[in-house]
Formats: structure tokens, sequence, C-alpha cells
């Protein structure tokens, strides 16, 4: 079976006879990468180019010792710094690396998860996509350079592992499940009236008129299907994901550069391509888009907002954080970092329709509205073989199956997997060298239904 | 009364024809800057460019808007985001403009601190050094452009005050008052007898050996007698500063760079002149020395050290941070950011001896040695006419007053300031437009001593 190369190798091979901006900007756009990005078959694990346990960036040794040897130095101003294999130390570092904005828990303590681990977990077996032999749930750990994974059932920790750059009091690169926090924010603000989804964006922000979101809804924005001239194609050195990278970029810029300097003096520059609605296109500006929808209608950034309604009242045991451009706006497509514990408490907000303690933090409607999906006609277009049959909505990925099922996904294998059904809640973060969850999905989407039903028909048998 | 003007808007203007590199370094040094590098007369707050209040950086729109208006950003790539009147909204977001590693509080709740709160504070009157008028406490908050002012008598809070760019949820860049907190890390290891501060830094950092350092004791590094060939003088373009800002910086290296890229490694270049131990020298690479020897010895950097050992125990409301280089290095001797009242609670915890709710956090002979001070006769060689009889020990400032008051000093007006026999603490973050406590020590010295006496005085009343 063909192996496709990690696609940001071979974008910085392309990259290398680039500016060194453009260069620079690599691990921005490597933030963005996306799940359908990488469509190529499967990517088997033994063919890549180390094992997840020996890429192990402690093994490695990056950035160890005061100071590390100078061939052990991961630099933000290097090119190489989110490639594979050292990807798999920055994902814990981006804060150490780029200007970044605080996520307070404010000044209580936790609320404690309780815990009682199942230890049967790790011997579960489920059949990967695509493959004829079984694979146990501790293999797939490895096998998707899982840097920690908790899974929660009815809001007990049953399950807890960390590995790689990752442990419980790290923080790890949520990539694009940042999209769905902005998503989630934004349909809160919808669910209470704050933004009105039907409203074409240019009449909330004026800069936005003469651009492609200028006559689209916030509801196409929230569910993608904007129609928007944007190629996040690496390998295509005119894409507009350069021109976006560049002007996210919060480095030097090159003499003579004219071009935006944050993301939404970028959003302002988007043209249209084709109609509005007719297709799924994932696309990392339409979140960046709401992004600014929420900061004008709130007065508050992403992260402020974020910290207010849902940080300080979710019992976080981190603060958490975003990297922010050179305006000091968090990057709402990709930018938000946190404890792994925490992003579960997420997960569990969404399984608890909304509420904390019996007290509602986000409004059911702006849940039942993510989980009842979008478009899924809209969704097939886009041509995801391994996603058959789910839609996007609010920033998340519906599954559609008989679960309910839907999720939270960041290239390299983030994830927020939510089965109402089975009350099941599976936080992860991960460090695949292969830039989109593609390549992942097949010993990601069937272990996870296959712990979400052994954990339901564990607590029907008792 | 002729006026010095600020240190910083002069080296700016001869800066204006170097680098970019070294433009971009002025912010890096500013942070730097010394006490005693300003020996020139008071200024008058009315003779600088801006008062307190008509520099408010929310009055003059720094960054506000999404995204803020072209001439109201702030950019770390500009060089004059830390020139005034743009440092009173850089100095409490630091973190949004460079990179930073996380001083984390835990997952507990903060130690409520008690309030009684004494309103007779600010019609306190006090005579400022070398001046024939009064001055009330409320005007001396002015007048030092203080951010924020928070003052403990016996652990409670009687007097708290935010204002520019500041409030209780915020962070400050505490500039040379994180000198103190490394040399308090520094004490606590000698009285534990982690490190022998008799020792040949050479012994303990053979990479130095060949240094300045290398032959210097702990103790000369402590107390700041080392005699090195490194001047701060940011007027001369010669200066060693600029190697050590270049060296510290994480922006690209200009063309055909081959300096040092660490904080670690320029220290291994610091060369000889003089003889140790005679006369106390104001050098912020002696801070940046004793991180690595606290590296060195721990296995862990400053803020590592400080997280596990101080803020996780003092019951610190906000996590912390520091600036660090391209190694993911703390900058020890100028780049830690807190919230006010945690930086009060580090001045309770030395009032009280190292101990917090009765448990031994500091041991108290590090804090006496601290206490007891450095040697006054190598002091008086640097030349301080407003700090007659004080002397430098562990980093900090040791006043040897009658009431045995002593401190911590940072640049622009930062300052924790503890008096032991009116178990007073005050903690304090400014941005004075003059870079050196020189310009705003006559209306803070004087003050600080009113207010201690005062609380001291009325509790005799009671």
């Amino acid at each position: 079976m063909p192996v496709s190369r990690p696609r940001i190798a071979l974008s910085r091979a392309r990259l290398s006879q680039a500016s060194p901006r453009a260069r620079l900007a690599v691990a921005l756009v490597a933030m963005l990468a996306l799940p359908g990005a990488t469509t190529a078959a499967p990517v088997s694990p033994a063919s890549s180019p180390l094992s997840a346990e020996a890429s192990d960036p402690k093994l490695l040794g990056w950035m160890q010792g005061a100071p590390p040897p100078e061939d052990k130095r991961i630099r933000y101003t290097d090119d190489d710094y989110f490639s594979f294999p050292k990807l798999r130390w920055t994902a814990c570092h981006f804060r150490q690396l780029m200007p970044t904005v605080g996520v307070s828990r404010g000044a209580g303590a936790a609320r404690a998860l309780p815990r009682r681990l199942d230890a049967a977990i790790d011997a579960l077996s489920f059949t990967p996509t695509g493959s004829s032999t079984g694979m146990t749930w501790a293999q797939s750990l490895s096998a998707n350079y899982t840097d920690g994974i908790v899974v929660l059932h009815d809001g007990v920790v049953v399950y807890e592992r960390y590995s790689g750059c990752l442990d419980e009091q790290g923080q790890h690169g949520a990539m694009s499940v940042t999209k769905s926090i902005t998503g989630l924010l934004g349909e809160m603000l919808v669910a209470e009236g704050v933004i009105d989804e039907t409203q074409r964006v240019g009449a909330i922000i004026p800069e936005l008129k003469d651009s492609a979101f200028g006559d689209a809804t916030v509801k196409q924005v929230l569910e993608m299907t904007t129609a928007l001239r944007y190629s996040e194609d690496y390998a295509d050195p005119n894409a507009e994901v350069w021109a976006y990278a560049a002007a996210g970029s919060t480095l030097p810029p090159p003499a003579g550069y004219t071009g935006p300097r944050s993301y939404y003096d970028y959003l302002k520059t988007v043209q249209k391509q084709g109609r509005h609605g007719e297709a799924f296109g994932y696309k990392t500006i339409n979140t960046d888009a709401l992004g600014w929808i929420i900061a004008r209608r709130t007065g508050q950034s992403v992260a402020q907002l974020l910290q207010s309604r849902i940080w300080q009242r979710i019992g976080a045991e981190q603060d958490a954080y975003y990297t922010v451009d050179s305006t000091g706006t968090p990057f709402a497509g990709g930018g938000f970092n946190a404890g792994l514990r925490d992003l579960a408490r997420v997960g569990q907000l969404l399984l608890d329709e909304g509420k904390v303690d019996g007290q509602t933090v986000v409004p059911a409607a702006a849940i039942d509205r993510i989980r009842a999906g979008g478009n899924t006609q809209a969704f097939a277009k886009a041509g995801y073989p391994q996603l058959s049959g789910w839609s996007y909505r609010g920033m998340w990925w519906i599954s559609h199956n008989d679960h309910g099922a839907y999720m939270a996904r960041g290239v390299h294998g983030q994830a927020l997997y939510i089965d109402p059904t089975a009350r099941v809640v599976i936080a992860r973060f991960g460090s695949h060298p292969v830039a989109g969850n593609s390549a992942n999905d097949p010993t990601t989407l069937p272990a996870f239904d296959a712990v979400a039903r052994y954990l339901m028909e564990r607590d029907r048998g008792q």
C-alpha cells in the first residue's frame, strides 16, 4: 500500500527556496492543516519515519539540559520546529515559542473528576477501518502517536494515559479542536440571541462587506458552507494560506512587505468563489471570521469570552491559552492550548447539555443545535471517504451514527469525542507525523466507538 | 532643576541607525535597566512628557478594538514597544508579545488575603526626598506612575489600588524584582546545603570556568561583587549589554550572526575586569549566572523551582510566567510577570520568616541572611546617593534603617518592600517614564516608610 509522505515535509521541501518569512510561516500552516487535506490511503504507522516510541521527544532529547546542546534545540525561527519528529516536542510548548494570551480558570479550586479506572480497557479489541486484523486499544495509542488520552464515563475518569511530551500538569496544542471551541461560543451566542445566525456577516462587520464573507450568513460560516477563494494546499506556493500565515505572523515582516498584518486584516481581502450555502469547505478562515463576529458582538475576544463564560465555570484545573497575531487577536481557528483533563471537562459540559452542577453554563439549545448537525449533502460534496454520512455544524463534526456521536478534530490527532448515548467523553492529544486525520481515523474512530459501546454494555450488565 | 530625559528614549535615538535586531533588542534592555543606571537628579513628574493620568494606556487607546487601528497597535517587532508611553500598556502584556513559560499555582484554591481597608492612608503626608513641600500618599501614586499597589499589615490588606494597564486579575512585568525572586531561590538552596556559597562558579558550571565567573564565588554572585567587564550603558553602541540582548533574543538573527544564541551561551563569553569581592556592581548577568547555578544544582529552571517550591505553596491566586530566550531558559534577571497580590504574598512569606500557615516553605536562615545584608562598604563604591548606607545581598536591597526594611526593586517602579518591624509589606507595579528608580525613589521611599510607621503607630494606639 503506497504511503503518503507527510504533507508538511512536502511543503517544507518546496519552501526551502522561499523567503524566510514564508518558511517561518510553515508552523502556523501546520496548525491549520485539515482533516480533509489528506485523503490518501491510511498510513501504516510502521511505515512512518519513526514509531511513537522511537520518536518520543524525551528519548530524542529535544530541549533537554541547561542549556540544551545546539543540535537538540528547537527554535521558532528555524523552519522545522513543527516538522516530525520535532513536532512531538513542540505540540506541548507553543507558549515557549510564540506570543500568547491566557485563559484563567480563576482563583477557586478545580472541580475534582471522580476516578474509577477500568483496567480492562487496554485489552479491548477493535478492527481498524480497511484492515482485516484486529488491534487492541492499548496498541492504538502508539499507532496514533497519542500524547495523552482520557476517557470519561458518566463524568467519571475510567481511563487516563500520558506519553511523549505530555503529562497531567502539561498543556498541548489543540490545533483545530480550537475551531469547535470557537463554534461552541458562537452557538452559545446564537442561542442567547446575541448573534442572529440569519444575518449577513457584512451587516455585523462592515469591514468585511466587500469580502467574500460580506453576503454570507453567520449560519453559513458556522457550517463552513461559505464560498471562498482560499486554498490550504501547502504544495502550491500561490495558495492563499501563505498570505494568511504571513498576515498572522508575529515575526518581523520582510523588507517591503505591504500585505495585511493581522488575521482580521487578511479576512478583508478574501474573495468569493462560487455560491454560499451549497458545499462544505473546511477552511480555517471561517473560524477566524466567526471569532471576529463574536468579538464585535460581545466586545470580548474568544479568549476573554471562553474565560468568563466557560473556563471559570467548569472547574478547570489549569489555565489555558491561545497563540495570537501581532494585534493580540487569539487564533480562533487553531491557537488554543490546554490541559487534557480540562479538554475532557469541556466534553462533559456538552454531554451534560451545558450544565455544571445543575447550573446552566451553555444553553442546551446551543448543544442541541450542534448535535442535530448540518447539511449532510453539502458535507458529502467535500469528499471525506472515511466520514461518509457525517456533517458539520457549529464547527463540530457530527457522525450521525446510531449513538449520535460527534467530535472536535485537530490535525495530528487532537480529538474531543462525545457519545451521548453511551455517556462517554474521550479527549485526546496527539502528535501524529501525518498532518491530516485520515491517517489516524482508521485506528481512531473504531477504537473510540468500541470503548464507548463497551462502557455502555458494562454498565448495562451491572 | 534640570530634568534627565528617559534613557530609553536616548538609546532609541542612537539606535535608529543600528541593525533591526539591535533595535528590537531595546525592550529586553529596558527590562534590564537598573536602579543605578540613572543617578541624575529626581525627575519632576510635571516635567515628564505626559502625566500618569494623561498617559493612561486606556485613554491613549493602545491595542483597543477588534482589530485595533493601525496607529494604536503595539508590536514586538517595532522598536518602540517599550518606550514611554507605550510601555504603560506593554508592562501588563509581555506574554502577548513574546515567548514565555508558565509558573502554575496548582489546582487548589487561592489562599484568601484578609481585608481591612484603611481609608486614612490616602491622606497620609510625607516629604519627598530633596523637597521642601509635602505630598500625600494618594498624590504619590500618580507621581510614581503606579499601575497597582497593595499594602499588607500583619498579613491583612489595608490598601489596594489599580490603575493604568493593571487590575486585580491582570499581570505585570516585575522587571528587576525578578532578580530578588531568583536570589530568594538561591539563598534557599544555600540554606538547605544544595548550593555551597563558598564554591567557585567554575566548579559548579565547568562551561563558565574560563569566563569572569569562573573564579568568582557563589556568594560574590549573590552580592553582585563580581568583577565583570560588562556595561549596561545604553548610550554606548559597544556596550556589552547589546551582545547580551542579541543572545537572548527570540527573533530571527541577522544574516551572518555567529554570536551566542542564549543567555547561558553569552555568559561564557564574559571577561573579568578588576578583582572579585571588592565593589558592588549591579549587573543583570549575575542573576542569570545564579539562575544557571540553580538549574545545574537542582535540574530545574528558576521557573520550575519557583513553581514547585513557592508558587504552589503560598496560595497564589494567579499563575505567573517568565519570558524566555530561544532555549526556553527563563530570564532570571528580569523576565518574571505576576499578579500584584501574589507578589505581595511573596513579601508576606519573607515577613513570616518563610512560613505559610505554620509550614516552612523557605528556611528562616535564608531570609535572615538576606535581612542581614551584604557589605555596605562594597555597596557604597557603586555610588547611589539616595541609597546611602544600604547594601545588597541575595539580590535584595537592604536599607539597614532602624526598621530593618529591605526591598526588591525593578526599573520603572516595580517594588516589593518589607518592613519587619512594622510588619508591613508593600507590593507595587509601575510604569514610570524614566528607566531608573532614582527618578521615583524621592516619592517612593519616604512614602513607604511613612505608611509603615503610620500602621505601626495606629496599632500601638489600639
